[in-house]
């Protein structure tokens, strides 16, 4: 107990702390008020506030000092980078903690996947707590790289950086009590258990909850998150690149139920991140939508660090991880500095900490089998007059319309038809060379030349391809696979951008600022070749997403989503 | 399974309830508002809120249901009622759950008597979860029963219903670093800490919670519990039979921090249980105070429940055990109805319950050896004009003052004096038979006659006797042992009153009315003595109380309480 004592002989004033933040405006989250303190700190910790005396002396002259911001659900990948490049991003925005769902490395790398995270995020200048991901695979209409059980969940749940169980996104499967999903629920018990049933309400959502969900973070309307936060689940404020619901939710919180209230970002890309902001961006957000900032800052703090028991985090008190942000004005936030257990990590949106070497990285998961190009070609129908069905993307929407459509017929197949925007698109396997290949037609891209590919292709994470010959969606693969995975646009044989992504084919192994760079150049090749979406290649990556509706293209063919069957190309006739 | 899957089906509505609240005015302290539902019961909890059918069907017509009241911190000894007749007094009073700290258990029975506790409280209509007394002994200037290490501590945490380590009083020894408390906050890591530092400020606070102490309740003016507050600490609002510190402290509390405040009340007597009421009174006392309705009911549930981790209490929603209660004005709030897991135990202030069967009582606890009359003599002074230390009682108050008085000579020794009323205070060991006997004056019984002797005697619950004379005393002590524990009232040699406490020497194995009809003639029969204390008893088994100053007697002598020394009953010549 000297470390322990030491620190008591410092509060008691009988040695100088390390570090005094002297003339602070306190946000404590705690009492809910803002207070002058002059806040000692040590070892990591704060230690506590008064007449000390110290090495390192702050005088911040009124401006105020807050908790670090928590997030409560993202989903890393989404960022594409290494756990310390995503750190790198967002201690700059005063991100001090979050709780992470790394549903994408688990569907492509199993227990490995998950391993990988809690090893490559330790010692950062951002503390991370990791819930079990619950649907691996998402269902059986993909072939993913792993499959987890609650055996396999069970196996890790003890570990103390582990805070529970990941959104359980089988919601049907959970209120008609089916074993697979209340023995997830079960292996989480003492931890916390993460919901995840957009639209649910009534009875329904009566049965989910008494279950054993304890939070929620797809509401999009009021109503359902007002019913939801009655019934006691968690809500978290969801605020991310593309889901944005926390404007539309801000009226739901009051001083008296924010306890129950976290920010979440869910999914947000790099750039979005370091130019928009984190946490940071939902506080201002919160701010604007009238919650008092005392509210917002325990919203983005204490309030998630206690659903998630995440001890010492989330507060400025004495034993407090000294995990602080300072800032000159509630009005308009802006987080001038970030600390990290009392080391200074970022200021004026500079990143100024230290990151430690780089974990090795998971084995290669490219693994695919597949014959060009007659697995891509699909034939004419005997039947004159047969009709296909056509995904058809509805721009920033991970939902999709089906559409019927007279095929393109040419040297007795199905063609792309550039004229009516209806491109090919092909899934690959590419964890267990099953040599499954599913193709479709796809309406959305309008691209004119070339093929776009992904191995990042929501929940399994195969390679997709859409493209307006097969030649170049072949050449797409064979970079990609050359690549171990990532995104690349493709025209005229040649590659004309591309995004390596050779962690898990879903994240980079370079620095942020090269990743944001390589993205904005696929992007523009995207718009070069004739697409005119905002994210060609997330829309691209939605498309495999078999829960989602209304038609998807899996490894294993068509997808009615909706339904959750497979489908046919060919529409029969009636 | 079954029962789970059942539990959904009820929930899903193919099955009906066993129970639902019709026309309910819910009030969810999760939401933090009050709104109309139509709850549904079943197997003890509650299910969800809709559209259901039931087995049976209350119709609340618009009345408000809320979650059962929780108690944060009480002694259970300061009923004197066993367990069930504790359950039975409060149950009326819309109690659901206590956090108990039986310290006094502990001191006179060590772990058996914690054990003793644990197992006559299951099954009540009560619920309890139990603290580790961490002072046992309180000082090592009085004996005690028993002596708990951290180590004994740590035999008992893991327990499902022991909700962490009770009241750190050794608040100097926390601050101070000293292995022996430091290994008790260890002992209880994952579980809660609670604290009792009265008065104490500062950077020595600092250092007593960075230790880990994460509660206080024992705040009595609105700046020191504001201190407390903002350092994190849990705030206990205590409103007890003596210690009533709410209205003071109830301005401090806001919606903001609301979520880090209870009620408690830490000592209450029987009588005042029934008559004035529990934590009914601390809700009636703070929405009084200005505290909105909706804010004291979340204090008065499930900010306990949350602080203590009592999983599953302290709220109404799905998985939440059925612990309700009725009511018709929040502006008038009485309980008029009280459910425990889905069954009414209480009506119309009347206990409608049913109680389990009696555990057996612990071993007899007298175990005292003394010579009478030779041990309660004290022999003359040699030296003529010497003085004597005196206890003098502050009526209504645990600490006490010293004056000092010429002493009543006689037959050579010092004598009683009725005239300037300096009575003979006698406190014998009654664990170990050590033959300790402590021998000292008080003033503030103004007794004519006789003696009144008690065997809870805080901490170390020896026998206490104050008395006009030698021979009374005797009889005191000789009826106290006989009754294997109690309360005496004796005159001119014969017993006029008695309250048998033979769980113990502590509480009794009475019924509760009858427990109230012993205290009531017992006081009576002091009045009729010539004592004017309101609780004449009380203010006795206060006197042993080592850790409280000014002048206290214990079996080892005089306490200088303020500076915990033995002292001498002659003041030494200057």
């Amino acid at each position: 107990m000297r470390n322990v004592q030491q620190k008591l002989r410092i509060a008691r004033g009988e040695e100088p702390a390390e570090l005094l933040f002297k003339n602070a405006n306190l946000v404590n989250v705690l009492s809910g008020e803002i207070h002058p303190a002059n806040v000692a700190v040590a070892d990591g910790r704060v230690i506590g506030w008064g007449d000390y005396s110290a090495h390192e002396e702050i005088d911040l002259q009124g401006a105020y000092l807050a908790p670090s911001l928590i997030d409560g659900h993202f989903h890393v990948e989404s960022s594409m980078l290494t756990m310390p490049e995503f750190a790198r991003a967002v201690a700059p925005h005063g991100t001090g903690t979050v709780v992470i769902d790394p549903h994408e490395y688990a569907n492509v790398l199993g227990l490995d996947g998950i391993r990988y995270v809690l090893e490559s995020s330790k010692n950062l200048p951002v503390d991370f707590f990791i819930m079990l991901p619950s649907c691996v695979p998402a269902t059986p209409l993909e072939t993913a790289g792993a499959q987890l059980t609650a055996g396999d969940l069970k196996l890790m749940i003890a570990d103390e950086r582990i805070a529970g169980i990941a959104e359980l996104m089988n919601y049907p499967g959970v209120y008609l009590g089916l074993d697979s999903e209340l023995s997830k629920i079960e292996a989480g018990k003492g931890k916390n258990i993460d919901g995840h049933a957009p639209g649910l309400t009534g009875r329904n959502l009566n049965a989910y909850v008494l279950a054993g969900v304890r939070s929620d973070h797809e509401s999009t309307e009021l109503s359902e998150a007002r019913e939801k936060l009655r019934l006691g689940m968690h809500m978290l404020l969801r605020e991310g690149s593309t889901e944005r619901n926390l404007a539309t939710l801000a009226p739901l919180v009051t001083p008296q139920n924010a306890a129950n209230c976290s920010f979440a970002t869910d999914d947000k890309l790099a750039g979005d991140l370091v130019h928009e902001g984190h946490i940071d961006h939902c506080v201002r957000v919160a701010i604007r939508m009238g919650i008092p900032p005392v509210t917002a800052f325990q919203i983005a703090s204490i309030n998630t660090a206690r659903h998630y028991r995440l001890r010492n985090y989330g507060a400025i008190a004495p034993r407090f991880w000294a995990d602080l942000i300072v800032f000159d004005d509630p009005g308009h936030f802006q987080v001038r500095q970030t600390y990290k257990k009392g080391k200074l990590v970022a200021e004026d949106g500079k990143f100024v900490g230290v990151l430690p070497g780089i974990v090795s990285q998971p084995r290669s998961t490219m693994n695919l089998s597949y014959r060009a190009p007659e697995d891509f070609r699909v034939a004419a129908p005997s039947r004159s007059g047969a009709k296909i069905r056509v995904i058809e993307i509805i721009p920033n929407q991970i939902v999709t319309r089906q559409a019927i459509e007279a095929p393109k017929l040419g040297q007795g197949e199905v063609l792309p038809d550039i004229t009516r925007d209806v491109l090919k698109l092909v899934v690959v396997e590419r964890h267990h060379a099953t040599g499954n290949v599913g193709v479709g037609f796809v309406r959305g891209f309008k691209l004119r030349d070339g093929a776009l590919g992904s191995t990042v292709a929501h929940d399994a994470h195969n390679v997709v391809v859409v493209g307006t010959n097969d030649t170049d969606i072949r050449i797409a693969i064979e970079r990609l696979t050359k690549l171990q995975g990532g995104q690349v646009a493709v025209a005229n044989s040649s590659i004309k951008a591309e995004l390596p992504l050779p962690i898990a084919g879903l994240v980079s192994d370079q620095p942020l600022e090269e990743v944001m760079a390589q993205i904005q150049k696929l992007n523009a090749a995207a718009h070069e070749l004739g697409c005119d979406l905002d994210a060609p290649f997330m829309t691209l990556s939605f498309l495999s997403l078999s829960p989602i509706p209304e038609l998807k293209l899996t490894d294993q063919g068509l997808v009615d989503a909706a339904h959750l069957n497979k489908t046919e190309l060919f529409v029969q006739k009636t």
